[in-house]
């Protein structure tokens, strides 16, 4: 069995242009612990306020797998350990599991901290204690370890040492710098190994295009925990790649870590993961990208056709993607089949409807429009398509003015104009923060009057992507927008050239999948 | 000795988004000579009509090092190879050492090819026989070699044989499916080498996210050529990572493929293919992406001041590749100095200008900035503490608005009003398909008049993000403009509740930070 210990959150942070929101962070949490993922590493409490927070909020969270971690340093603000407030707030989140780490490096020792050799053995041996004492099961993460050894094997094997003396419950051996070959990772976890009676865990970084590699190379040694992020979030060139990693273990290795099922969502994390760090997603990630399974040669396809096997490594559906070959699609339609069975029990893949939204989500993603984060969206693409959907408005027209004075002070007004199923016509307007609040609120003035259902809704989170590049402001953007009742959450997309007009196809989604979602419910029939 | 084989021009064209024209390939192939590449696969004249006038265009080029090599199959279109219009394309390139690939998996014989495993045999040995008989040096690629020989190791064997009877002078085990692991490439290199007197060749894909770690086990089990692309471009998760693999062999293996010199071309030549494929260059590659030796924690920059062995695997500048120093809220008052020396040298991190620097930096980051994707904002922050900047324009006020009509049709107006040094005032109007697009214009057609060289600078992207999900649409934003004049790309940054102002602030920034540039360029006194 091996161990999967997530830092997305932490080290994937460390990533140049990556950041998290507290509520961006409960929401992957769920994600991973939905994979069967054990221990995710949520923040680093001691350096960071934002992450004192965020721990309050995260014992709130019902996880069925996963423990969140609080990660910190070995004692360095005190020379007592339970005056150490980097130590004590691991303690104040909690968590009955905590991560610190130490040096194993001499040179880090004497030219970081500028503390000799004996000092540091003893802040790493006084600092697990300090936590094992006080009840905390301890993960102990020796950075640079790999360098050190290669330094000084003796002096790298007696920093594990002192903690595994003081009860540290794992040991997690890391190539920091990232800068070690397979072979090397291979023979300094078998020395370690033979060394030290305690599970032993790997935690790897990119630098020399390696991580993935070294990561396995020390689960074939013997390590039985790993560290990694998502979409190889982390500092400079990244950490291990936890999304080409599992299913490695799972299916090169035959090592269990998750589920048959649990590992059919990988590939949906790993993009959630993409939309909620606003990053784009790699399509050539290996096992989740776009074009992971995406045959382009005309005798690669030709092969394919006649068996799979001839150009993919693995069943594309193990991880949750699917096989694109780049002219036609087959695949698709049941994918759709698939994922509106819930709701369109009884279509397969040649009936006209599934025929119908497949080609109008083709269009849709042609010209830029994205699902996965969106899925209310899609539902109303969906009902549309079905025939089961019924608007809740229509829309007379909108102006939005800003404006910006010789002061510096500026302004914001909307004006809105809408009928409702009855005919009847409300013209409001507001004035907002920005262009999209002026609009939300004069719509909100507008539609509430109809439905007060609405008042319970509010925007969650908000973003934008410009989709090509070249084309600077005047380029396609994609507004993703989150909503929520305080019960449910959901997520909507707009595409337009024009950020307002995107804005408000998202917007409008977002309150009009609320109108129909309660409608459904007060009346399942209809 | 590896020899270094490139085929980003044709395995990396097969990726998803990638292609060349002739011009760019003659540009790359130039590119990669310079580097010290041995072997540079130019296409495959048999399958592609455009690659048969691209080898004409490639014989007029005066290479230093590098040979341009044509790609084809062992004969399929007629059972004589001397009647085999794929084998004759290749000849008729003119060139040297040409590279043909052929089948060692029994399942690819008899499902793909549709002919006896003994056939094959024959195939591939009269194919290889006639090239050589007609004075070729030819590199055999053992098509899906490790999965054939873990498939039935004997006939993988022979295929390989058959091209060494027929007077093959390297064979290249494919890894084409991208699967394997590491270990498994090491003892099937050995026990090929074991078998045949010739030198072994090695081309993985990333699959399984190892291609790079396959390749080099591949070397350390005795493969003596090395195939690859650059940026890792290929079908599906790409090739090799060649720009990877090449300093891993040098630095870390201590073998001498390239020249000191040659190697510090690496980072160029890399961003340069990026630049010619017309893709955004992967950032975080390592060695050579603009991430690969960035810092951002606090702690990390206080260590790599200390001692730039203590996070760096390599001296950046081995590849050409330089360290960057992040400038984000963990990082403190050295790493400003640090980042700035450049332009003021002689401030130590308690000068009053540092420190008010740093409280500006602090309450910018506080209210939302970020500079390290915006280095020109901070650049200009600088500038500003350090009085040793100057307005371009005031601004007097603007006005967008944003019209959607009945019809769904849309309209967008920007007009601005601003006043030049010299106290002269433009005011002037623009569409834009959006709001931000048509206050661009507008503001471009202002400061045009004064500015001309503005003309140059467009916008490469445009980022949002919400700061404060809580507030829905009412939250702060932060907008990340990238803009270009043709030869240095500049991040800037703007944050706002309204979103038109955030991407004024990063819109203005932009062009000022062009004009200061070139201020400051033609005297450098001022």
């Amino acid at each position: 069995m091996v161990e999967l210990y997530d830092t997305t959150l932490r080290d994937g942070s460390q990533g140049e242009g990556v950041a998290f929101s507290v509520e961006d962070k409960l929401l992957i949490i769920e994600a991973l612990d939905r994979l069967g993922i054990h221990y995710i590493e949520g923040g680093y409490p001691g350096s960071n306020p934002k992450d004192v927070e965020f721990f309050k909020q995260a014992k709130v969270l019902k996880l069925q797998h996963a423990e969140v971690v609080p990660f910190g340093s070995t004692r360095y603000r005190s020379n007592i350990p339970s005056e150490d407030t980097n130590l004590l707030a691991l303690l104040d989140t909690g968590a009955r599991t905590v991560t610190i780490f130490g040096k194993s490096w001499k040179l880090h020792a004497t030219d970081v901290l500028r503390v000799t050799p004996e000092d540091n053995l003893d802040i790493i041996e006084s600092s697990v204690g300090f936590l094992t004492e006080n009840g905390r099961q301890v993960i102990y993460d020796a950075e640079h370890f790999f360098d050190g050894f290669q330094d000084d094997s003796d002096y790298a094997l007696q920093t594990l040492k002192a903690a595994a003396r003081a009860g540290a419950k794992c040991l997690v051996l890391c190539d920091t710098n990232g800068g070690r070959l397979p072979l090397e990772i291979q023979e300094i976890v078998r020395a370690v190994m033979a060394e030290i009676d305690l599970p032993i865990g790997i935690h790897t970084h990119n630098d020399a295009g390696m991580a993935v590699a070294n990561t396995i190379l020390g689960v074939q040694a013997g390590a039985s925990h790993v560290q990694g992020t998502f979409n190889s979030y982390g500092e400079r060139c990244g950490n291990a790649n936890l999304s080409s990693i599992i299913p490695n273990l799972k299916l090169k290795l035959g090592i269990d870590c998750v589920s048959d099922n649990q590992l059919k969502q990988l590939a949906d994390v790993s993009r959630l993961i993409s939309e909620l760090a606003n990053l784009p997603h790699d399509e050539r990630q290996p096992y989740v990208g776009k074009s992971a399974f995406a045959h382009k040669g005309g005798m690669h396809i030709d092969a394919v056709k006649k068996n799979r096997l001839t150009f993919e490594h693995i069943d594309p559906e193990f991880v949750g993607n699917q096989q694109r070959i780049l002219v036609s699609d087959q695949a698709g339609r049941s994918a759709i089949v698939k994922k509106i069975e819930k709701a369109y029990p009884n279509y397969d893949r040649n009936s006209p409807e599934i025929r119908a939204l497949f080609n109008r989500m083709k269009e849709a993603e042609n010209a830029g429009y994205q699902y996965e984060a969106a899925e209310a969206s899609f539902e109303l693409l969906t009902h549309k398509v079905f025939n089961s959907y019924q608007s809740f408005f229509d829309l007379l027209g909108f102006r939005v003015i800003i404006e910006k004075f010789k002061d510096h002070s500026m302004r914001s007004e909307a004006t809105i104009k809408v009928k409702d199923p009855d005919g009847k016509v409300e013209h409001t307007a507001a004035d907002g923060d920005g262009p999209v609040e002026a609009l939300d609120i004069a719509l909100r003035k507008a539609l509430e009057r109809f439905y007060p259902a609405l008042q319970k809704v509010h925007l969650t989170d908000y973003k934008v992507r410009v989709l090509d590049t070249k084309a600077g402001t005047g380029a396609k953007v994609r507004v993703l927008i989150e909503a929520s009742d305080g019960i449910e959450h959901w997520g909507t997309v707009g595409v337009s050239e024009n950020i307002i007009q995107a804005s408000w196809e998202a917007l409008t989604d977002s309150l009009e999948y609320k109108l129909y979602k309660d409608r459904t419910k007060d009346c399942p029939d209809t």
